[in-house]
């Protein structure tokens, strides 16, 4: 477990690097940076030259990722911490948790004040974090041992985790190679709309996670149409199933247009989209106008990336609750989004519809299908599993927001936004508002939800069932 | 099916006789109730004469309570309508279906201004509404033939139908006969406090029922402390399972006190109580009246009554949470209160738990029990039917609330309000708010919301299965 440990922040001292360099590049310190990078590799190698145990179950799988994600958030805040450029250790926990999870909350009240060179390390916390911090590590480094499917396992979003190929670090690395494509090709897009380079950069990082992060306080309200649209189309790729990807560029497109998943996500957003639009239309000048700002809110929110480009605090409660609604929803499985997902919803009304009409056909044995498949009786219980927890960590995340004076829509959308991941919610935590009035011991459980919330629940309840770590 | 339908129709118009009496008592006009009953006799005695079918099945059975609970509130609207009181019969009918559902949510912004034989008539059908319509036919008028069964199924609250004795007429005489009694000992014990005999009989109705219809615009804060006190006391019998009492009266007390729900019900109170007490302490001047508002408060809105004794609006946004949250919770199966209930929460935390461990423990086959008795999977399965049911209209509610302008907080309250019987909820729809402010579509919505919530979903949501109907 240590070694594996040891691996993980050697790769953060890496990845530290390219900060660093942009630190130089504009004239900068790289002084927090050097300060993080320097202890981390020491500790890193010591750790990574420890034995490795040939073999580890779900139990210490899981324990593993927990800690894992537990010394990323903490040594990846050290930056920010040296900077001086935040005021309280908290914050600076917050704000990296934030990146790491892709959920783009930001506890910053002026984000144009920060240097150039933490900007970056901030959007690039969420561009690895997008993909998975164990699933950068196992491609990248996979000499690491052990069990790597389980490990997979606890990181992977959805319900049923899908292999490409049946290597488990072969999937691995073809899914990072889909993921720096997708990245390469929206900095070019973004560059060619008319981007500066370096905000193309770190908002290509911010927007292909699904993260959210915004360099400019105006969020993508800073940007051009074009570019608007060109964060829409890949919001959206973002949170389909890579393996999707996989089908249609080994020539199986249609074999990717049947995922019902796939329907379920474009049918939502659409709909989403159109009452939007109806519903704000008056507030408009022009049609065109009222359409692009309702399909990016709405794509922006069912991605959980929480970028705007407008206040939509001010739009009427009718839209405000269909975004509040799509909080819920999220991506598909596979993807960089968060939130309960597509997949997990679909099996859970397949279910609720089941139950349903075996009162009036008690006899009739139905299975319940996603894809064509029949899906297992106890992966059902599983995503009926994960729906309660989700509500019970929701309705105590919503309680713990009201004892700092937050109001009811603000305490239940902050609550909302950590454990999806889409991050913003409304009121005081709105596009235009910001997370810092919360109270130290707040941030950190927002930020303790947002790490639960982006293993999606189970790998951290685990760690706190008493009865897993009675018997050795 | 019709002969059903005549029976209650019959039923209702002898229940008219009783506020026909009262009206005369206080010498104010019975021609509203008059003009109701004359024509319900006709239709109902007519109706009844035909012939009556052998046998029906789970769909027609439920297809009966659907169509009784519509011709119920339509007709028991009337009254209202004929006394010229309502402004609209979108009013009359919320107000009756509120009443009938024990939901306790009104549009009358000023209640004092009724006559008495509307107050009574709106209490009672609330009374009526508390242990079911269809259980109350069937008690009092045994011989309408068919599967009774089936009907007492589709009304009687909880995951589990309990039956007392193997008869299901005797069952349900047994029910009724606890509760008249209950009633009689309310309605004494309000009367030695100090309230008048007409506010003693009426607060009976709306309490023991769960119901929370006031007859003061103050509702509850209109009383002493002593009568406040038998209230909370009336209340949390009321949410109790009625198979209890009859464990007790036949000397099992011992039995009934090892319940698991009656423990998580009295569990939940108490740690909300606990916590709204401390929360609010600061707002008083004695300990003694928070404590009582705070314990009125959580019980009046866990049993899903709806009375108040203040304006809970005013306390801190901590407290307003946890109402809301108790809002999903609501009594106990078998009992006349509405929401989730305790019994179904249970079931559902317990299988969480369960698909928890079984990530650690792979191949530990485990069971879900409640009360030491097995629960069948199919049970369980239904459960969570349910609750997604629960959440997708709770969903659609909020939405359609936005539609008239509401808030979020209003809008969400409303829709829980109404889907769950407590009644009221916060802000606009708060303690000292009402329902006026909503459009007739709205309203009648909201009633459509109600008795879903009573019938507790699955009956009304079958109806609208296209595959129920398609084969005969």
């Amino acid at each position: 477990m240590l070694r594996m440990l040891g691996r993980i922040l050697q790769l953060e001292a890496l990845l530290l690097v390219v900060p660093v360099l942009v630190a130089f590049v504009y004239g900068e310190s790289p002084r927090p940076f050097l300060l993080t990078l320097v202890p981390l590799l020491i500790v890193g190698t010591a750790l990574a030259r420890l034995k490795a145990r040939a073999d580890f179950f779900t139990r210490e799988g899981f324990a593993v990722v927990g800690l894992i994600w537990l010394a990323l958030c903490l040594t990846g805040a050290l930056p920010f911490w040296f900077s001086g450029e935040f005021a309280t250790f908290w914050d600076c926990l917050f704000e990296i948790t934030s990146g790491f999870t892709t959920s783009g909350a930001t506890i910053l009240p002026d984000i144009e004040r920060l240097s150039r060179g933490i900007l970056f390390w901030r959007s690039f916390s969420s561009w690895v974090g997008g993909m998975g911090i164990l699933l950068f590590t196992l491609a990248f480094l996979p000499k690491v041992g052990g069990r790597n499917q389980i490990l997979v396992q606890a990181e992977m979003p959805g319900p049923l985790a899908t292999k490409l190929v049946p290597k488990t670090v072969q999937s691995t690395q073809i899914l990072y190679i889909m993921y720096i494509a997708l990245t390469i090709i929206e900095i070019f897009a973004f560059s060619i709309a008319g981007m500066p380079f370096f905000d193309a950069v770190v908002s290509t990082f911010a927007s292909i996670c699904t993260g959210g992060f915004a360099i400019w306080n105006a969020s993508f309200a800073a940007y051009n149409t074009a570019c608007q649209i060109i964060a829409i189309v890949f919001m959206v790729l973002g949170s389909l199933n890579f393996a999707l990807f996989f089908l249609t560029v080994s020539g199986r497109i249609r074999e990717a247009l049947k995922s019902d998943e796939l329907r379920f996500f474009l049918l939502t957003a659409g709909i989403c989209s159109a009452l939007i639009f109806f519903n704000i239309l008056p507030l408009y000048h022009s049609p065109g106008a009222a359409l692009k700002d309702a399909v990016f809110q709405v794509v922006s929110v069912q991605s959980t990336s929480g970028f705007s480009t407008t206040d939509y605090n001010l739009w009427p409660t009718f839209s405000k609750s269909i975004l509040v609604l799509l909080m819920f929803v999220g991506g598909c499985s596979g993807s960089t989004a968060g939130s309960i997902k597509c997949g997990r919803l679909l099996l859970m009304f397949r279910c609720a519809r089941r139950s349903i009409l075996r009162l009036s056909h008690p006899r009739a044995v139905k299975v319940v299908k996603l894809d064509g498949k029949i899906v297992d009786e106890n992966a059902l219980n599983t995503v009926f599993a994960f729906f309660i927890c989700f509500c019970i960590l929701l309705a105590v995340g919503t309680v713990a927001g009201t004892l700092d004076g937050a109001g009811l829509v603000t305490a239940f959308t902050t609550s909302l936004g950590a454990i999806t991941n889409v991050g913003p919610g409304l009121d005081m935590v709105g596009p235009m508002g910001n997370f810092a009035f919360y109270s130290g011991p707040t941030k950190a459980f927002l930020s303790f939800m947002m790490v639960v919330g982006r293993l999606e629940i189970f790998p951290i309840l685990l760690l706190f069932q008493p009865s897993v770590w009675r018997k050795r």
